[in-house]
């Protein structure tokens, strides 16, 4: 495998085992699985998905669901306030696949209402903390009256309540992250009891990031799970401990182009326009664009202790390391980056190569 | 001009306008200017600029180099340290235009010496404060035995030294960025005359930044300019002093989706995958990822007071305004985006749409 520039690897065996647990997981819940493609944005790890019987999905924009769709995906919902410029495809999409769309207004609701051509699912966003989007949970009677809209609507079929609980990522350890379940759960479930009570029926719940989806085993009480990430995972998830990093399955490999002894920094070709600007901040209150590791025996092994891409412009990236690491690290050589964030990464890198050396586009590669 | 999604407007006149400024400038000067292309990567933004007698660039990738070698452009800078592995794209593009690399390493000087079939300009990279790359210029006995080296490689041409005063990103006004512009010059002139005394001739300098480009009227003893993002300007730029508001020619049109008054935010479709995560502090210590204006008269007006981008996720954006804004702002309008960086938004979205309806294309969009 002969790398020359920035170049985003992609271990499948690592891919795969990710997507093995998450299957194994939902299966004994009996929970749906419904995988968020946000984070890959590809046919082909759709495809893998499939093979472990995936047939509902999750995207974050009408265009991904356009996508999908004419790749034969014929069950999608599109995990974002519905964006109501693009009337014309929501009705393009809801007449040819079951389509799922998210509202959180009542002027969402009548513009829907007054302009589908065709019936599509709909879930109500709840907020249960993020404070992105959604109704919060504790306004029930909002919630309420926006599902009886609803139900009332021609072409629209109330489906449940929908939460994204991405404050999970403001938690440094699993204890926390797993509170953060427990709390979304019950304040679901305190949302969903107001709306049976008053006779709205079925109302399904549907959850989904990777943090608590990865770190907890049973989903007893919830209908659907929608986590993305967890396909490839990359250093924020670990850093927070929701997986190892031997799950990490996406690596930016980078030529070495510059070396300064005297800082202790290695200079890259691989920048912001490669791995996105996403930054963690470490314990020591450092901020992180990425981790360092050698290439190692078709794949790569553990990252490089007390080194760090510490700074990111267009394409360079700056590697702060030890002196020891440096003096046997040459120039031209490759060395792999653990990014922060995989999803923005594998979105700005639009395809991935495997250790085999195959290719594999996403949706972002025309 | 509909817009459905996410649509990076440009504001042709404010840029040809910001073109012009520079080129006059440059000449006033006369000193060669040679813009950096990373910031458009658009051979139509390429066809403006040789409209006002443009024919040399800077491009910040080999890859780069290629894609407007192919649109006809025939003297190009690789303002990047040289990329050995992609040593074939080098011999390939040096066989047919005048090609431009920067050094700062013997191991580079050696390899290329060793590879190069074709003649080639080369540039040493010096750090005068930025600590990106380059040789310091206080080493000056360094960079003399690296001239020389190069002097007696074949295929290699000596011709200057250059630097990027990225740290005049650093400041907070205009008075800091002049300070920055005059000790560039006065390091740069420093290596120039210990080159020169030692026999080294000619020395070129080559200096490349828009903060100082923009600010400076008089580049005596300067022999070239690259500055990029002038051409755009951006929010960064005009939070330090670098360019008015109305000199910034891209913005991101994006939908809102979501109110929700009582946190005074709306939600927009528009987030990471559009605008990057690149974000300034303001003095209040408030992280901002873009100023918000409305649209009118087939352009956009001045950004709302009290009101900023305070957070992105890959495709929402949260924006913080004020109840009274708020109030008037309706879910389906669309909302105009400052981006904090052009040159990431530009690469992000990969093209962009006239005020006209024109559609220009980047070399990211293939």
């Amino acid at each position: 495998m002969k790398i020359e520039k920035p170049t985003l690897l992609l271990w499948e065996d690592r891919a795969r085992n990710n997507i093995l647990k998450m299957v194994e997981k939902s299966r004994r819940s009996r929970v749906r699985f419904r995988p968020h493609f946000k984070s890959h944005q590809s046919t082909t790890i759709g495809e893998w998905l499939q093979e472990y019987g995936v047939k509902e999905i999750t995207v974050s924009s009408l265009d991904m669901a356009s996508y999908f769709a004419e790749h034969g995906w014929s069950d999608i919902t599109v995990a974002f306030p519905v964006n109501i410029p693009e009337m014309e495809k929501i009705n393009r999409l809801a007449s040819r696949i079951t389509l799922h769309l998210l509202v959180e207004s009542t002027e969402a609701v009548n513009f829907l209402s007054a302009n589908l051509s065709h019936p599509v699912n709909i879930w109500i966003k709840i907020d249960v903390g993020y404070h992105r989007t959604g109704i919060e949970w504790e306004q029930s009677d909002r919630i309420l009256a926006l599902a009886k809209r609803i139900q009332k609507s021609q072409h629209l079929s109330f489906r449940g309540i929908l939460t994204h609980a991405g404050h999970a990522y403001h938690a440094r350890e699993k204890t926390e992250i797993l509170a953060v379940y427990q709390q979304t759960l019950t304040r679901m479930k305190s949302v969903q009891s107001h709306l049976l009570v008053h006779g709205i029926h079925p109302v399904e719940i549907s959850i989904g990031d990777t943090p608590t989806c990865s770190l907890r085993d049973d989903f007893s009480g919830v209908d659907e799970i929608r986590p993305g990430n967890f396909v490839f995972y990359d250093a924020m998830q670990w850093q927070m401990g929701v997986c190892q990093e031997d799950q990490i399955a996406v690596a930016l490999a980078c030529p070495v182009v510059a070396k300064h002894p005297r800082r202790e920094e290695v200079v890259i070709y691989g920048g912001a326009i490669h791995l996105s600007k996403e930054y963690l901040v470490d314990n020591r209150g450092i901020k992180i664009f990425g981790y360092v590791a050698p290439l190692q025996g078709g794949g790569w092994s553990e990252h490089f202790p007390d080194t760090y891409v510490k700074s990111l412009s267009q394409e360079h990236g700056i590697i702060k390391t030890t002196t020891a690491i440096l003096k046997n690290i040459k120039i031209g050589e490759i060395l792999v980056i653990l990014p922060i964030h995989s999803c923005l990464t594998v979105n700005l890198m639009g395809k991935l190569l495997t250790l085999k050396g195959e290719q594999i586009n996403t949706m972002r590669l025309k």
